[in-house]
């Protein structure tokens, strides 16, 4: 007999999982601090529903994900729905319909649950938290950095100040291809090599353009530095007010956050899907996995736009975790009102049911109480 | 034409629906407030996936959803999956399988959204969000009684205290239809004409349990002469047990929270799903809809557990607003420490991104801003 006759009912699909105590715990209170934080700074939640028609789901910025999103069918409408794989055509659609009056700049936010057809290998969760921001109808340079800001400050209260932020320009690259005017396959070679970031083969590949690439690929890293060598890449005009837009952009994260860890790569392009200017990707110092990521993109096919949405299961990884409730035993007939007051103090009771219990002690211990309820007063259990 | 050539891309699948501003952050805010009540009660939260393989998802107290669960094809593991249309059974199957050895009672939380395929008239939502707590492992009268203190301390903390629990026993009408001995299409008369609480017609079909059926009807209402009533009718041994629980139900409750509004009803049935005792059903006073059920139940076919589920969407049109953040204008050039104190003073700042701006008041209002930073201060806007 193999599994397919065996069901285990503790089995779940690749990629879903339980979060058990404390984690899920933590990790709904680690959102709805960033969610805090967000509303802060002006931006307001909304709640899109899990599903929609698919037809709007895919739509505009959702189509990047149509091969990642589940279909299902809907008895009622007898259309297909799709289960959302990302959140932000979700509230691009809102800005679009719903809020489409509601004054601009308009600042939304989110957190939600996503599902994807497929995890990836560095990235095998199928269902994925997400924790955003939207803002809609600015394309200043201070849009761009004020969601650098945010999330910046979310993860500080979160205790992650030893973050990155790294700045892309996800479009530049296909932009000096195109200018660099190759033949298709050669092309593909080219962008392979910068994907690679192997400048021998940009250098061998690169044509007119080999230069300019070649420099480019080394004007990547701490942003200072970096943008100083951007400065004196010599760039077609399109691809020169690219570049001044990302410097701009960081001089105005500098202006309000100047010890703010910031790293460049002009030519860095990969997993970009809607983004049609400065791009950003936020990783923790010592851990691998994104925990972030955003850009510029057009909402609704007409409104410049930007955000930025954080990935909570990963954060909280590299987070550190928050003190929860202490844990206090109440004895049978514990007076009610003695239990609300240690509650309201942030104690976490866990009341006898009745039980005949000999040794009270004991039985707080065996219930992983941290504190015993003893002559009115919270006892700490050794 | 038809829609099906205009798609409308505001146009959500009935039942289903977008939460704007401010009402996504009040939700939000809500269930949090409401899970750190049942926190405060000892229940640690657990968060389940979303989808699961039907199989195990519809086992159990699963089973009961079934009709009303969305299937999806897993291209990973070529199995079905089930989108979840409760929680209680996903939290069954955690108690039942990971956390198999934690010790008992346990206390498990959860607040997560559910889809259903079809709405009913009274609900027609088919996105419900459920925030809940089992308490599982115990079949005391107590744990009866602190799922429903926990359930009133967690609406009271949203300023819900014009609330009424109606304690019903949903199994007791099926032993007593079964003790009448009746063909099967007069037991099915007597059934309904039991749900339509019909005196009339009980009598009428009842027959060797027409008096006491009959009796069993008006003895609902208010709880304290409603249970005096119950305790003189003359049951069967097995129905008698029941209708005893109850009342000591009741009398835990009453003596924790005497001024809690309790209401019994022995005889009602309807929404009896997987309910093998005492059950709750929770109503605002002057609201139709339910603010949340619960009941006793069998968790993983072997546990003694009971439980309530709170409905946020329903608790929300009900309960108060809470006050939100008042929102601060700051003009372009504002010191970043400055808004920062802001913040934390519990504004939410909403930045000039550089735009030109003439009239800053007037920019101020349109972003829908209460006050407007001047001289260092916020100022209130008329």
């Amino acid at each position: 007999m193999t599994d397919d006759f065996l069901p285990n009912p503790a089995l779940l699909p690749a990629g879903l999982r339980d979060l058990l105590p404390p984690d899920a715990e933590i990790e709904a209170r680690s959102i709805e601090a960033m969610m805090d934080c967000f509303a802060g700074h002006g931006y307001q939640r909304v709640r899109p529903p899990l599903v929609e028609f698919e037809h709007n789901l895919l739509a505009g910025s959702g189509a990047a994900v149509s091969e990642q999103t589940f279909r299902l069918m809907d008895p009622d409408s007898q259309r297909m729905l799709g289960l959302r794989a990302d959140t932000t055509p979700q509230v691009a659609r809102i800005a679009n319909t719903r809020l489409a009056q509601s004054p601009r700049p308009l600042r939304l936010s989110y957190a939600e649950h996503c599902l994807r057809v497929r995890g990836s290998q560095l990235a095998p969760d199928r269902q994925i938290s997400q924790a955003g921001i939207e803002l809609i109808g600015s394309d200043a340079v201070e849009a761009d950095a004020e969601i650098v800001l945010a999330g910046a400050e979310a993860l500080a209260v979160l205790g992650l100040t030893e973050v990155s932020f790294d700045l892309t320009l996800p479009t530049m690259a296909a932009m000096l291809l195109d200018s660099a005017g190759l033949p298709p396959d050669r092309r593909a070679l080219l962008a392979h090599a910068l994907d690679r970031k192997d400048a021998a083969a940009v250098t061998a590949l690169g044509g007119s353009m080999a230069a300019t690439l070649t420099r480019l690929l080394l004007a990547a890293g701490e942003a200072t530095p970096a943008l100083a060598a951007l400065s004196e890449v010599d760039l077609p005009a399109e691809a020169r007010v690219l570049a001044d837009r990302l410097a701009a952009v960081v001089d105005a994260i500098r202006a309000r956050a100047p010890a703010l860890r910031l790293t460049v790569d002009p030519l860095e392009f990969r997993g970009i899907r809607y983004h049609t200017g400065p791009c950003v990707t936020v990783y923790a110092l010592g851990h691998q996995q994104e925990l972030g990521r955003g850009g510029r993109y057009i909402s609704g096919e007409r409104e410049p736009a930007t955000g930025l949405t954080l990935f909570p299961d990963v954060i909280l990884e590299a987070a550190r975790a928050p003190a929860l409730r202490p844990r206090l035993y109440l004895p049978a007939g514990t007076d009610a009102k003695l239990a609300a007051r240690f509650r309201a103090e942030g104690y976490a009771t866990v009341a006898a049911l009745g039980d005949e219990v000999i040794d009270i002690a004991a039985e707080a211990r065996r219930l992983l109480c941290s504190h015993l309820l003893t002559d009115g007063a919270a006892a700490p259990l050794s």
